[in-house]
Formats: structure tokens, sequence, C-alpha cells
């Protein structure tokens, strides 16, 4: 049987900008695993019913069928031993990378970015995703991302325990990327894709290191049609 | 030879603060390794030139001198193989849990309790210390921990990622503690045995795991003198 990925997209089925659907983009390449990308939308709760699951990623492995990144993740390290790990046998540590990158990296990037996503969207999902943000964010989204350029250093700063986790090696994997690489890169990507705002200063460490991340696989995420330069 | 840790402390030798070193007190408890304490303060910079360093920890282990706590860490684990590991073969994600640590906790926790310091030093690390971090925070320490009780609220926002990181399980390294726990608790450490300001909210998620934290070790770190209740 097939290996499936549903991922989250725009009206352009290319235009994949889940972040968690990133993390796992990158994790199936890192692994070398083939993969038929399955674009879903925000609406299309129907066509995740098989999977039990209303978000993705959710993954279709030959018989096996896991939603939701993490289980995604650990999966593949247990089901593809002799590819190359994701989390090198201790998922633990990774799990504090994405919980600083889900509270602080997504919510930062949420606060900038969350007005551009609803023009990408087709119709039904546009109609879903203002009225569900608008709800979380208790104001329309225009006004989330008011004066988004005034707040871009606080932003920046914000992301400092990754520019020193950045300092002395290429990838927070070390010499080469891994799982940690792929929950941080998943949030660049998701803005990259949707809006384009520019988020790091090119001298930034953390400016070096989305480059190497999009330039990884072939330079497969740097692609993937985004709105960014 | 002996093992022995030299480890910074106030003008009583018990009380060991610094959070660099309670994360080696705890790699060597968790390891099983016995060690010879030797106190040591700011001033005695001649005491580790053996070490050909100026700061604690400083690890003495029979023929091997290591400074510095994350070279300790990685030492500890190559050289014990056999002991519990600390990180399980796989360093890298720790880096970025010890970033956060360094930038954002243990930053915020200095602007709430670094004029608690003083008062526990001898007189010739006093007149080192309040000169040194004046000279960093350019004001007096007084002034960096001015209205501090009006800015616990921000402090314990800036921890959620701890907080998302401990949901679902007891310790960062999952059912058990290992260096991640360590690396965090050490900030946490070093407010307790200098300061009796309540950080943490009883209902808090932190709370409970710091509580954890606390009794491991035959409850060593609970037992060592300090200032918090």
């Amino acid at each position: 049987m097939a290996r499936r990925l549903f991922e989250l997209c725009g009206r352009d089925p290319a235009r994949i900008f889940s972040p968690y659907c990133w993390r796992i983009r990158m994790a199936l390449a890192h692994k070398g695993l083939a993969f038929e990308a399955v674009p879903w939308r925000f609406t299309d709760k129907q066509a995740l019913a098989f999977a039990n699951h209303d978000k993705v990623p959710v993954l279709q492995d030959g018989e096996c069928t896991v939603a939701d990144s993490w289980e995604i993740a650990t999966y593949l390290d247990a089901a593809y031993p002799g590819a190359p790990s994701l989390m090198r046998g201790n998922a633990e540590p990774y799990l504090f990378i994405s919980a600083w990158t889900d509270t602080v990296l997504h919510a930062g990037l949420a606060r900038l970015i969350v007005s551009d996503i609803p023009p990408l969207l087709d119709e039904a999902d546009r109609a879903y995703f203002v009225q569900s943000r608008q709800a979380r964010f208790g104001r329309t989204l225009a006004e989330v991302t008011a004066g988004r350029e005034e707040r871009l250093p606080e932003f920046r700063a914000s992301l400092l325990p990754l520019r020193h986790a950045l300092r002395g090696r290429d990838f927070l994997g070390g010499a080469a990327p891994d799982y940690a690489d792929y929950i941080v890169f998943g949030g660049f990507m998701w803005a990259r894709v949707v809006s384009a705002l520019d988020l790091l200063e090119p001298t930034d460490t953390i400016h070096g290191w989305r480059e190497r991340m999009l330039d990884l696989f072939g330079g497969m995420p740097r692609a993937t049609p985004a709105m960014a330069g």
C-alpha cells in the first residue's frame, strides 16, 4: 500500500503552510521515505474520518494510520530504525523544543502573519479560518497584526534561546539537522509560505540557519510556493 | 585519586548557590558518583589555577580536570557509560534547553533575586559581586529587583514553555529525571538558596515538578541551607 501524507494547503494545493505538516514533510525527507502528498483543507473534516481525527498531518503508511505530528515522528523512528534517526533513541528533550516552538515561536508568528492567511484560502476555508481565529484572538485579524513592523524587534528578541542554541554549530541537531531543526523550521516555513514580512535580519545567526534549512533535500523547502522572497 | 567538585558558596560553605554547580551536583548524584565538595568563592581565582580556569564548577576526577558544566556533563556520560545516563547518547537537544535556561530563566531570576545575594557573601566576595553585577546591569542591585512582586506574573508567564513541556509527565526526562531536569532545576536552586521570594504559585505544574526535584537523592537539594521555605 502507498504512503500518503495529508497536508494543509491553500486554494493552490502546492501552498503547504501548516507548521506541523512541515515538521513531517521534513521528517519523511530526512528518513528518505517517499510519499504521496494529499492536499487537505480546514473544512475537509470528512476526508480524515478514516483516521478518526480532524486535523492534519495524518500519515497513512500501508496498513498504519497515524495522526498528530509528534505521534508520526515517533512512529517513523520506531517503524524505520534503519533509516537516519530523527531523535536518536531519546525523544524526551525534543518535547521541550516543541513546547518552546508552540508557545513562543508560533504564538509570536501568529501575531505577525495571521492576517496574511485568508487571501490564500478557498472560500469555505476562508470563512472558517477568519471566524475561528477571530474568536481565538477576540479581535479582527487585521487588528491582531496591526503595527507588526514596529513589533519585529520584540519578536526577534523572543528568539534569543534559538540564537544561543545555534552558537558554534550549523544545526540544532549538531553537524547535521534532526527533528529539533524540523520542529522549529516548521514555524518559519508557515510564515514564509503565507507572508512577505521580513522576519529576520540577514546578520542574524537564525537567518543563516534558515538558509541552510531551505537548502536541504535538494532545496525542496525553498522551491515550495511562498510569499516571502 | 579523589573526586572533587569545586562549587561556589556563600560565607557559609554549605550555602551552595551557583546554578551551574547545581547542574553538576545533581548530575553526579544521578550517576551515583560520590565526591568531595570543595567550597569556592568568587575571589578565590588562585584556587582554580590548576584547572587553567577562573569559574566553577570545576571537577577533578582522578587524573582528569574538567571545567565548565556542559563539559563536565558530557565528560561524565563518556567516562561512566555504565552509570545511569544523563543525556542518553545524544547531547544536542539538551543544548537548546540550556540556551533557554540561560537566556530566559536565569535572566528572569536575576532581575528578581540578585539583590538578595550580597548579604550571604563574605566581605571580599561581596565587594566583587556588587561591583561586577552593578556594572553588568548599569544600576544598583536594589534598583534591579525593585518592584519584583509586581513583576512575578510576567516572570511566571515567561516559563510557559517549561509548563507545556511538563504536561503529562513527571520530569523533562520523562518518567525519571535526566540532565534536562538538572539544567532547569539549577536555576530554581540558585533562587531557593539565596532568596525567600515565592517564585511559583502552588497550583503551577512547575511547582509540582520542583517539589519532586527537591525530593531526589534522599532529599539532598531540599536539605541544603536555603532562604526559601
